[in-house]
């Protein structure tokens, strides 16, 4: 399962490099870099021991650096409907975020994944059965990247702290299923205290690329939230399938408890997304992991799909005195399936940040009063809906797995 | 060659989270942080090419860093009795240190095995028959970690360094050995000169995490020994098996020439192992390499492996004025060899570093007159025994090769 | 196509560790230090897909670092005549730079091959008969470096930058080709704006170690030149082959324009290199990339090569004040080509460098009316020839492709 996908992207920003005199109406308050980029490229490992028993280690290096992503062992019983996986993998949250990004619908997923939990290392407990399915894990630190494995060393090291856990039960049921529809409802929950590996110790920020990893600008940012004692998250996600027809639906709740009678914090939002094969290609669904898989393509030619998601995030809680901003986003995307192991994706975006979404006070988000461009959302004269930055983006990619 | 190892650690420090106001009888002086980590998640690729010659090149991306590992090129004759190797892999000294981690009896090796050389760049003949083995090589610089590899670069481009080199051989005698049992002396020897690849030109240091990897303490650090001439290491094994039953030892001696009339500087220790297996399985013993190699199953069900290790290190010179600190430890393990790909080893440890072992300088190693906690190792009034943190360990990890 | 290739090389500077109080006649003006290297550690994931389409991803960990190389799609026409690359590869510019480093006859590229573009994010189309080859594509980042990355990442991010591009295109013509013999006549071109993968933003800086990976030292060095708006590259190829001789020779020259009424600069240089087998062996030609390919090796005991490179860079552009270094690289070598996978080589190389080759003011390049050693060109009392670090060098490698 080794892949790569080349990704580029052009953002209608109105700024014309040779003329940066004057911002008009039509420029965003921030000129966007066009680029093109390797999202991924991974390598993976995989074998079936034993018959019971699989392992798999897969990395990614793009940006020429090295991170582990899945790192697994997972014992399945015979019957096929029970395994156990200790290792590096991602917790039982969310039916996006622990879709293979092969197979999920769009470049980049939805605003909200931020929020759930992704890899770390763990133990977990599965439990399908064709009606439903049932997921269970205690989790530890992520292992994903230079930094945070330097942290949660140096955590250990110079102050002796334990690394911290988190417990993550996902259920799911799906009154209708059969080969060729599926209605599939699910909730998660996930309990979780700060871990080593965190830059700021007991410190959570949470920040978001706005659906692009080429713009790098994180207009999204909560900035650090101080004194954490832990933090609660949980969703609801309902989806489901009929031939060449899909839906899919998440909300997530994520709730902060902090210590020293500092307030707590609540963040939230949610996507909808709705798909179309137009040829005579169908939807899959996976049982044992509760998502959708692969399309089935419906001639030698390939298929072609065209989707639609709305996104909302909100990272503000103004009772709280966090301002990290919120946003709608509205994404319309083609994928040209070649064939199994080839993907071509065509997105085009719409981002509507609010005046909060100052990337933590670096970006400009409106005028003052005397018409200057201002970073500072108290300042902004825009009216509602006209302050933080609004525009579109296209981006395209080039996937291949195998 | 492929693996991966998960490893959880909990330490008996006595430390309570929520109450650490009093420090009491049955605590350390400093608190341990408990943890879970990746230990190895590696990749190899090798191949049999033109049956003489024989490649590999093997990567290390735990913690989510590069290293690389055994990266060599090897030309044997058809008779199979020689061979010369070239390239990056261990040199030929320390029974323990050269078995691969895939099949050394406990989570970590022994606490000397910090003296053994490890891979380095260079050349080396084997030449092997039944009674004995002879192993001869000329080694330079390391490249198993980005840093290393930049203060060699450093060196050559600033101040045109030669890299250094050392001469190690090894010499393995089996007076018996056959299918059952063997019995193995060894001794090998190794002239070192400083490489450029040290943080500090000419300087040497040793230092050693305590048995464990998770906690990241290294009680044990003599800090940088300046002006060193080269260094020579001599050591002695001795080991054998019968059946189900195996012992193994070796003693290291390491001594330290340094210019500009500095004392030499004297560092040794010892370590010894049994190990039994509780079922119909047996002890194997590689002959080609001089070390033990896979245990035999008893059954389909896999063999239980019981082994118990001491361990002793001296880094203490007084005579050279160096205080790196001394330990004891003792190692009771269990390993489940489930099959050929997995295993499941429990370790408990005992430690119990001397008033010396402070981390030079950074951790406390007992009171003073005042009942304060110090990190003076001449201010502890603790008597013999009673200074330095001593304390229990209990280690898990799941190991899989594929 | 995993590869590893272990170098080492020795540099007569005259200089000896002991005795470095006086410099005589036959020393250098800075020492150079001997020593050993991974030169590649490289592992490649290849695959073709459906007849028509060719994966491949490539990754290299020498160093100890990570690099993405090759990481491409390829889609071929059924007449093979004609194809399409998307990713990150070689851009359509140089022969030398092109043939991978496996093939390449010496241990290091040419001086020149620094001018040539090497890998980038693009898109590629190539068509290719019998007696000519049209390489046409457009360029945009490097992402083969973890700071080449960072530093685009941050452009983006900071400054909302676009990321520049290249149109790049190569033309070969071959009057003669059969499988005896070949003549190869090649141009290419390519403008280039600066890309914001840069360190400092539209700054160009062309410099090279001196036909060695092992002595760090880059005597030629333009350092940063400045105010860039765009530069033009082209080449001119001849080269041939018969039975069991060849030659190989380009020219290229760089322009670089200039903003701010700054002086454009102009730098260029040329090798010429013949090879002659001495076995029954023969050179064979790559018609799809226009270049040599594996020698054919004339019996089963392998084949010996001799070669000699003539190499010619010049680094200076008085008129634009730009004092970067000339150099002349004389390089004689011998390739044992034992089998497909294994390859030994050793060159002796002889440099011969100008005043102005002074590492951007950091390494001696002669002597000052005193007599003390001086790093200002200006100051250089030597005669023309006599001026610069002149030395030669002698480099094994062992080099395994499997």
């Amino acid at each position: 399962d080794n892949r790569v996908y080349f990704d580029g992207g052009i953002f209608f920003d109105g700024w014309d490099k040779d003329d940066v005199v004057g911002v008009d109406e039509n420029t965003t308050f921030n000129p966007i870099g066009n680029g093109a980029t390797i999202r991924r490229a991974r390598i993976a490992m995989k074998v079936v021991m034993h018959k019971n028993w699989y392992g798999e280690i897969d990395f990614d290096f793009s940006g020429s650096a090295t991170e582990i992503k899945d790192a697994y062992i997972k014992y399945t019983n015979d019957a096929r409907d029970f395994n156990v996986k200790a290792g590096h993998f991602r917790e039982g949250f969310s039916m996006e975020t622990t879709t293979t990004s092969r197979y999920v619908t769009f470049i980049e997923r939805s605003l909200i994944s931020k929020f759930a939990p992704s890899r770390h290392l763990g133990l977990q407990v599965n439990y399908m059965k064709d009606k439903y399915l049932l997921v269970g894990g205690v989790h530890f630190n992520e292992q994903g990247g230079f930094e945070e494995v330097e942290f949660s060393q140096d955590a250990n090291k110079d102050n002796g702290t334990d690394e911290g856990y988190s417990f993550t039960g996902r259920a799911v049921f799906r009154p209708i299923i059969d080969n060729e529809k599926v209605i599939h409802i699910g909730a998660a929950a996930s309990y979780r205290t700060p871990k080593t590996h965190l830059e700021v110790p007991n410190s959570y920020r949470f920040s978001t690329r706005s659906i692009s990893n080429v713009n790098r600008k994180k207009y999204l940012d909560t900035d650090d939230i101080s004194n954490v004692d832990n933090n609660t998250l949980w969703n609801v996600e309902l989806a489901g399938a009929y031939k060449n027809m899909m839906f899919q639906s998440e909300y997530i709740n994520n709730d902060i408890k902090r210590l020293d009678d500092l307030s707590d914090v609540n963040l939230n939002g949610f996507y909808a997304q709705v798909g179309y094969l137009l040829g005579d290609g169908k939807y899959n669904y996976n049982k044992n992991e509760g998502e959708f898989t692969q399309v089935s393509r419906g001639s030698e030619k390939g298929e072609l799909e065209v989707a639609f998601r709305f996104d909302y995030i909100d990272l503000n809680d103004e009772k709280a005195g966090v301002y990290g901003g919120s946003a709608n986003g509205y994404t319309l995307g083609f994928n040209y399936h070649i064939n199994s192991n080839i993907k071509l994706v065509l997105d085009y975006s719409y981002l509507d940040h609010d005046r909060y979404a100052n990337g933590k006070g670096k970006l400009y988000v409106g005028h003052d009063v005397n018409g200057d461009l201002t970073k500072d959302p108290r300042e902004v004269v825009e009216a509602k809906g006209k302050a933080g930055d609004d525009y579109g983006q296209l981006q395209m990619r080039i996937e291949i797995d195998f």
